[in-house]
């Protein structure tokens, strides 16, 4: 009979390596080691050998960059997201997508388990499950580090290293790094360790060497730079009038705002296990792209369909954050964003500083921006009638008036 | 028989001095000059003479900065309010004020009209007026610029001045300036004139002038310059260890974001009349104070708490920004706000440099942030145990797994 | 050279009549008489000549019945919308569809103008005028009732007689009743009158004869009549098992519901131009169309899609009952309550008895309904593990309990 | 060394009294028996003696009715709470008093850990234990039926009955139902069993013998009964002119909507342990307080206050539903809800008549509603000017006509 198969989102470290091993031997299955490539540009070379070499049966490294941008970060930025007023949901954003590969490729291959490294105090295990959940109910996932077994087996870095040992697992010595850390085409994120103290400061000049995506501000150039971004219904679709892909566009923005000292975030966020925990995240081109995303929106949105859909920041990021992207509450409210970028069209120019992102004009083609009406001068369009604001306070007043007389001392 | 009272909101410019005389002709009325000290700055000296010559039968100059900061800016960063994600809602916060002031003179001296010079097109006849309705509906409102008798006797800034020469009224002679601003402690906000071009970049070297408040990043320090912020119950008490009055605390940071180069925006924003509009403003006190709030809360605010209190920002925001400041769903939800605050105690540790607040460390002696519950090393206080998340996974991806089974293919 | 065209919303009315032939003398303007078959029951037949006689030069009368079913009350009561908890809505559903038909009468006449009779005091005046601004920016709308001029001339009935009698208006004699209404395929509202004083009880047996639409509950039959509704995507496409168009199934609900007393509403509501009003409503059809289509969401759609929609409820039905029909911003609601409906598709079995309507079974064939997982029997389907519910309630109690210890004298 | 002591929610029937028995032995500890009497009606007589019986060393039997009705169901009527458009949360809001009370209870006989009888699919699990939670986070709570050991013990009833008899544990001989109950002040709810079928139709006559408040509305008097209830900040505190405290209401409520049919309820609703389970309540009295509250409100309430406390009856139901009564978010909710209060003050008269609440008159001595201003007659308080309408609708007319002549084609 054949033996059942497991997909295994696999890094080639210590940790998913010692995984890969534990679960074949564990459930007596066929490992499939599967790697999304979402731009984290670490070595992927020789990782299939290695794979192979751990005891995989197969190997799947496969290229999602631009899936990524186009189906998950685009839409996502369309909504203005931002978790608890700073994060830009960098690592959330790119679990589901690796989750819905990893579906694929069970149903390819027939596996009816999926595995990942993650631990269970994190979020990502939660996004990892969600996605599969919703995408294969029937599939099974296997969490190593939540099963008593494992932490039993693994209780600290050295038995690790020696299981590796023992199985001839190919183990790249890396200096241990007093942080872990999550990179992808959107960001990198930093937590644990040094980190955990809320007091510890990684914007401290000797903290530098962490950072890999971008300078600090005090390290980067004295000149600004000027950069125009154009949209097309919500989308950023041209830099400096050259037409880029989604994933053209993030590349060439981490670049710029990498050199910038732009998009650096130090924060305490509220996990949906349940915890506090500190993050430091580098998202150099996101940060650039949404703000000016903002300031599209500024002149071609509506004021109440930007009222509303602001209202529902707060939700849709939160969504997100917690692993919901294929739940339809998210599809739901993806509808009502969707909807409200039908007109966020135009091209917005910022400055590029030191950490900064200026604004330096807004234009389009489907702008909402009238100065003929707002202006203090006489109005040539003739569209506002000032005696008008009179009716218009009145009536606004009208309730507040009568309840004044009625329920005045109530109120105090 | 006595002649009706009016009060009049009167700075000593060319448009209020007008319609000073204005009413007083027009509505053979006395007129009660009140200028309202909110930090503006301006010289205040002589004015109450120049009210006085212009025939004002009595002049208030009242300063108001203290209770500015104490129960209207201080309560109004506790909600974390932001209009269109960018606005600090300096210039809306100042008017109810204003309108709560007018209205205790108007009792005390037995007026039965308010006047104000705003014009027809922008907010601030609104907030005016909405204050005074809420907190005084006998009161009637006059709005010269709405009214057409008026408009039709100053078509033009030339039929203003021959007014004021014909009428002996004292008149500053000031260099026309391109665009008009506010002032307040909160503030400073520019807009109209040059600045109704979106694609004009105010932020450009040859702009510079129009600053008043704060330096361009560009011309900042090149030392950083670290600020230490206390807080308690979501009020900044404290700067570097040293107590303030809240009106101290806007001072000082203002002075010291002037200096980095922080708080500058530049946007197009909806008014409540109904049209875009563009304004440029200076928060340098103000965005710092915004920035540390929400680190002093990253560490000791309730997840849900903060959700909830986030997704009403858009709508508390907009109900300042409106002039609904008096308005009972302001005082609803200003309780939920005060209630949110409870814990947000502690302090925090910035460093600003060149337009940048850079989060530099946050403690608490509430802090809900618990290393040792977050942390990937083994937990010394137990509180968590890794092999509950698969119950709570589980349970979360209940009804998406029932879901998928049942109405997969119709999510498509 | 051509005279102008106003298309005016006509019901062949006292007053409506006499704006009809006001107009055409003020403005000697062309009228275009139009009135929508909304359902309204009203006698159409003669109102052309009427017109005609009155002074219009041209008179469309158009069956608007299935438009208003299939993509205003339809689309609306996907949404669950109730304004103030209590009204369906009916006569706010019904005006942007009267605007949007004069609009398109005013474009293939080349008519410049639209004008109504609704009063300056209530709702449908900025009904009709939003969806005139909406999709006709340019034409001008003539409102006569919040004209001066008007006014003066019309300070009572009995000077709208005397014009009628001067000019040969065709009048019909109608004894005055002690209130108004607005009657179409939804509902029948009254108002005004005798119903002002709150404590008038409209639901005594002495004003039984109001009401035209339903018997009152005590009137209704002893005997309880059981009712299915089939959904298709929210909408309800047949019942008792046989296929009906929404306009079909609104006319057979409202005999139903009409029969067995049911859907009569008497509220006091805030209307958008700022004081409170009373009205009473019969919504016979409506009632149960609203009721069932709960019933069918509740076994058909995600709880959190459910929660997410109901949280918007407020927002949407205000949007409606305000005249923002046409608005972007119900658009961009209406995109999400579309997505929320997919799967709301099944059976609802209710039982109609003297004003209740008693849910008696529901089914689907989408149920997200599963009593294998819900039963406290043994659970056949093995989807859930008891035990997986103390790692849920764990993590979700974790937060309140570090709170606890840290923050608990501060909740008090 | 003494032993341990667990407070344990103890109801005398047969699952609590083998909890009871097998805490007992299993935890060699001390069990204290904990009654609430929340006004569920069942013989507390005896319940002494059968828990000291059963091994209890101690037994509170505890009257909470005065505090349910005061602290729990007042407050939460104020919001007016209804979970998923038709719950009134009778089961959900009597959980966290009891919780409370065995905390209570706990600290004064230093217990260390709380038991309950609730099954591990269920909603009470999970408010007892976030209750315990958030009150005493140091105190373990034991849930049997979530404990493999326990359900292994007791795979079915004959096991129980067995155990029941070999301990000598008093069993009262009951008639197996066809549905589980659960009873307090404010409701009974009915559920399990036939009632997971959904088609299962409990208001068929053959059914009911089920319901135990109420009679079907088809065995109602012929006769409808006036009623009037007084409310002062929101609260009613007097019936038909007769002061009562909150549990009297309740409990007179209770007879009068049972008395008139009122108050069911049967629907699919979704458990936050994430299935959907078929419910069916009686709230006689809930539900006539709950319309009467909202009525009071329409002449009281500002209309925006409104909106906004609306737009969160979502939010606080559902955080009273999933047991986080006591989580800082419902706290801060419960703040704005009480401002929203102050001036719900006045008196509303309704008709009870089979099943149906009719309403027949509201009166407030803080009345918002002024018929001097809504009326179409001559307006005596001049408070209106219609001609104010036309500069409302133009300003809000403004953003969608310069949308309109820009975006037109895009929004279609």
């Amino acid at each position: 009979m054949a033996k059942e198969k497991i997909v295994l989102a696999y890094s080639g470290g210590l940790d998913t390596s010692i995984i890969l091993k534990w679960l074949k031997e564990t459930y007596d299955a066929e490992i499939i080691a599967f790697t999304a490539d979402v731009g984290q540009k670490e070595e992927l070379d020789g990782l299939e050998e290695k794979a192979l070499a751990t005891g995989a049966s197969k190997v799947y490294i496969d290229d999602l960059r631009d899936e990524f941008a186009n189906d998950f970060i685009y839409p996502m930025f369309q909504s203005g997201a931002l978790y608890e007023g700073q994060y830009l949901l960098g690592t959330s954003i790119a679990r589901p997508l690796i989750a819905k590969r990893m579906v694929d490729i069970a149903r390819a291959e027939g596996a009816t388990m999926i595995a990942h490294g993650a631990t269970g105090k994190g979020n990502d295990q939660v996004r990892f499950e969600l996605g599969v959940a919703a995408l294969a109910p029937d599939i099974k996932v296997i969490a190593p580090w939540r099963l008593e077994e494992f932490r039993n087996d693994f209780p600290g870095r050295a038995e690790m290293i020696a299981f590796a040992e023992k199985h001839d697992i190919p183990v790249t010595a890396s200096a241990a790094k007093s942080y872990s850390m999550d990179r992808n085409l959107l960001h990198i994120s930093y937590e644990s360790g040094v980190l955990e103290d809320p007091w510890f400061d990684p914007s401290a000049p000797e903290n530098k060497d962490m950072f890999l995506l971008s300078v600090s501000p005090e390290d980067a150039p004295d000149e600004a730079e000027y950069l125009e971004l154009e949209f097309e219904q919500g989308n950023c679709v041209a830099l400096n009038g050259k037409k880029f892909s989604p994933l053209q566009v993030m590349e060439k923005l981490n670049v710029l705002g990498g050199k910038h000292g732009i998009g650096r975030v130090d924060m305490v966020e509220n996990r949906f296990v349940g915890m506090k925990s500190r993050g430091v995240y580098e998202t150099p081109g996101g940060t650039i792209l949404f703000t000016a995303h903002r300031k599209m929106e500024s002149i071609t949105m509506d004021r109440e369909v930007m009222n509303l859909r602001d209202s529902l920041i707060t939700r849709y990021a939160t969504l997100v954050y917690n692993g919901f992207w294929f739940a339809p509450e998210r599809l739901a409210l993806q509808a009502l964003v969707k909807e409200s970028q039908n007109n966020v069209t135009g091209t917005v120019r910022v400055k590029l500083y030191k950490g900064n992102i200026i604004g330096a004009g807004v234009k389009s083609p489907v702008s909402l921006y009238n100065p003929d009406i707002a202006t203090m001068e006489a109005d040539p369009s003739q569209a506002y009638d000032q005696g008008d604001a009179t009716g218009f306070i009145n009536l606004n007043a009208l309730r507040l008036k009568v309840a004044s007389g009625v329920q005045q001392q109530n109120n105090k």
